[in-house]
């Protein structure tokens, strides 16, 4: 295959974000259509980007034979749905995390991908980010050994509304989700068991929708590594994504990308920059690299680094959290699979 | 009080180390006595030093009126009982941590000191220290608002001798009781539940007698914060000892010394330093602090700024965490008290 | 002006690299004609981006009357003739650095223009730079107060080809320019006076061709500040470009951009990245920066951010410069004038 | 000699540390007398020293022959004539810098040192520093090839008393001193020229004083090397103390040491300590080590590690610097020598 078309379902800011990278970026990869609910809202910048066509009819994106891929950027609660129709249509698929809230439908959805040979790829942008990358790699050239402890650092700048976190499956399953893809990322090993500890610190109002924004998360990996996973829906001073790898030879860890490297000296301190403020100035690059390895491995019919099974165990990580914050105990992920 | 008339109890490393920092910066204490069981060894160098008797008869330390002072600093399974008899001498206590590996014998102890009315301070040195201290300042100061997590990492360049290890009441009492006193140091509340992991991940001979080499422990407040410390006894690149305390307002975290802040630049990379290599080199201003507060303390009929309390407290973690490991379940402090 | 077509001439490195952003960055801007003596070899690549003409013969780009405004990326000796035949048509110019290695010729130049009213911007892209321009933005802000003192570390990963160091006007023309432009940027003042040392101490052959490969400058500047420069033609660990202006109320410098923020700890020592590797890398951004602003100023009939007199004053500076070291005596900018 | 008798010449601030120091960490020397023209002062704190003698007289200092070595920290103007009188009393010597504002005075004290064959060290503590050193060491052993260009940033947190000031000899021979030794220092090479600009932009009774405040040196050396030398009286963030060499095979420069490594991020940025205050907090270790070492230059018969031909050549320096900046030109070494 020389070039891919492509459909979107769901245009909303990450819909859009990888309309814009792909049309910048990938030239190898041609959006001939968008489906969503608001086509008029997306007409509007679609145009500018000559895209041919914009409806609000998903179907038209699933019925079109000239389509070869489809990126699913529409509301969780859709995905394992369209991942079905999209499979049985013979697209291959990038969809974004989680693949879903429940899963048995995971599960059901990966079955008919399966059957049908197509490739899926999930959206754990981060594992393509130049900082967490570069971690992974001295990890897997063996540069600190075998791996002991494993520790990231993950805070939000700010919580998100409350009708997204009411929907959003709870803390684990929509912002923890990412940490445990790439505590498995980074570890290269399995994850047995959970310990998760959390609490509603920062806003009451979270508490009364059900969910907690503070939490920590114990992982114990097959390989006898441990993880430690930290995570706030809000840090005052920006984006804070740092992780850690420690093992029998050393240690790698990274710190936050900035906007510039500028340091101030004055009477009142040293002041350096905050960290770039939210996923999409920090993982920028990312998002751009995860669709270019996506269209790559459809053009060359490889398999995806990010597949259906990768978001399903980070899934099965989240519901073993949210059932050992439930319980106050460690809970084996075999007990949730 | 003008001065302090000081015994010593123990002038292994430790004790030596306290000695010559007395002798040194502390013109206000006069160490008058020293007990050890290797009393040749002790003389060789106290000589240069100007102390006036060495004996193998710790009595005589405490037999002595005109000694106002002990530092404890021999092996633990001796600290209780001679903080017992140095407060019926009416000496006030220095003693190295632990106080002791049983709550029961701790509990006695301090009895005692509270019923003499002596004052006990607990050799948590690093609370001294200039990176640590400072992070509790800031944290103290409000500038990051309540604390909502607490991290520690905490690893050794090098497991000790396996006849220490042996005797030492095991990773959780003897290492990680100083992360434990960090914690309860940086966060200004009590921890109330603990969940330990840990794993043998660098000897096999640590696991044959019966300790582990690599653990994590997560904390509970009554605050409603979470702390989280790691530990190792094997970090190739030196002594790693840092903490995090996250906020409501905001973040404080510190970074390892190192002997030089000389960075190379070659083809091969970019090179720094590697963190000062042990205890000692890492926390030498931070033994010269306590002591100079313990003998203030003295001086000036004052409270000790880590007081009695402080080594039970710690040690409840430590045991509790002792409990959780050998259970895989969290477990309440007040299980152990 | 809704819109602008554009024309280059020219398209090797820097002027395929400004196609290449334009496209994938700059909408309002399109390409219609390169002309460029290898029109082969451009129209390779041309065509993937659907550029419509591709020429040999550059006077194709300035006849058409279509055509708002020319980038000029052809080499330094035709700058000044291409900027008078340009102005003569009416485009607007953008024209990479040095304008000329004459101070008389660049002279002529901006008379044309000035007499044409066309807008002219000279590729002083590192004021575009993220990290300059923070510095730069705090210097202007007054949070260091008057500048006493302003450093430039500018330094290449390796020398170019000796075929291009012949023609390159020296290295003060060449490389050292883009710093003269930098310490008129952040000190906003002007330069009096130069002193210039310069040697051969990376490869003779680079003697030989009458030039120097390693050079420190002093910048005397109207505001009394002093600035200091310095250079080599070889730095084995990468490009190194750093500032820092120092002045009444405190300092401001930047540090190098990294590939990654990863630190990797052993018992070898604790390695981070080198910076990124050269001006492609580093700078990537700022081109693309400084073309939008072009094509804004073009679109609303305003100044460019970069002028002819800015190309004009760090030519009269590296003239000073060349004249110092060779008299090795501090020479004044009104003597070359 | 398994001991060395010390008597102090001058036990104003700096004298009154060397004591301290010596006291606390050089066992193997004693000071024995003190001469001070307010004799009452010193023997305030001498006494809690147990220093046998203090007098106003500096003769008893060097008529006694139980003392084995003098140091000289007086008053600049009285260090030659000292240097003499000790040199002719068979005094080994540590002296202050600068050794005397002018170049025959000191070759005439030299040379009494010579015939003398006593040792003379001069107090260029910032050899011994931790971060000056380490660079110094890994440009020995050839880590960054061939030195080419060295920088030394060295800025003062304020300026001296305006009396002080009078009588210093100017920035060059007062502060910058300092940083000419240092030059020689890392780069093991002599200056050969010299050329320095001034001014006066901190406080203008500075300049009605005959001095500068703001400064910047540029030295060639034998070697082919440049150096580059800034200076400032007042740096609102603290003392300022920085080199980096830059050679054949790549760089090392050292940071300013902080008072800890904490770091606080918040709304308002990212904020880490200052440097240390100024040379007493920066320098504490610096003067403990030149110290021991002189002691063990006396003890072992050894050369001392800076001797007075180091306090020559930065002296001739500085008057070069001095002679360049009255002049305006390159001012070469063997002018002024």
């Amino acid at each position: 295959m020389a070039g891919v078309n492509l459909g979107i379902i769901g245009a909303g800011r990450i819909g859009r974000l990888h309309a814009e990278n792909i049309i910048r970026h990938i030239p190898k990869a041609k959006i001939q259509i968008i489906a969503d609910l608001y086509p008029d809202q997306v007409q509007a910048w679609a145009k500018d980007f000559d895209i041919p066509r914009v409806t609000a009819d998903y179907r038209e994106v699933l019925e079109d034979e000239n389509i070869d891929a489809v990126l699913i950027c529409s509301s969780t609660d859709t995905h394992a749905a369209f991942i079905i129709e999209a499979a049985n249509t013979n697209k291959h698929i990038f969809c974004e995390k989680p693949i879903d809230l429940s899963i048995d439908r995971i599960k059901a959805a990966l079955a008919v991908v399966e059957q049908r040979g197509v490739k899926l790829q999930v959206g754990f942008n981060r594992r393509f980010d130049h900082n967490h990358r570069k971690v992974r790699d001295l990890v897997a050239e063996g540069k600190i050994g075998d791996p002991h402890i494993i520790q990231i650092t993950s805070r939000d700048p700010s919580p998100p509304p409350m009708e997204y976190i009411k929907v959003s499956g709870g803390l684990f399953l929509d912002m923890t989700i990412h940490d445990f893809d790439m505590a498995r990322f980074l570890s290269s090993s399995e994850v047995e068991e959970v310990y998760a500890l959390g609490d509603v610190l920062i806003d009451p109002a979270i508490g009364r929708a059900g969910d907690i924004d503070t939490a920590t998360i114990t992982l114990k990996f097959a390989s006898g590594a441990i993880g430690l996973i930290n995570n706030s829906r809000r840090a005052t001073y920006g984006y804070d994504q740092r992780v850690e790898v420690f093992g029998s030879k050393g240690s790698v860890l990274n710190l936050n990308d900035t906007p510039s490297s500028a340091i101030l000296s004055t009477g009142e301190g040293v002041i350096s920059e905050k960290p770039k403020y939210f996923f999409l100035e920090r993982y920028k690059e990312s998002f751009i690299l995860e669709m270019m390895e996506f269209i790559d491995a459809v053009i060359n019919d490889a398999d995806p680094p990010v597949d259906g099974e990768d978001g399903l165990k980070a899934a099965l990580i989240a519901v073993a959290a949210k059932e050992s914050l439930k319980q106050n105990r460690p809970v084996k992920i075999r007990e949730v699979d």
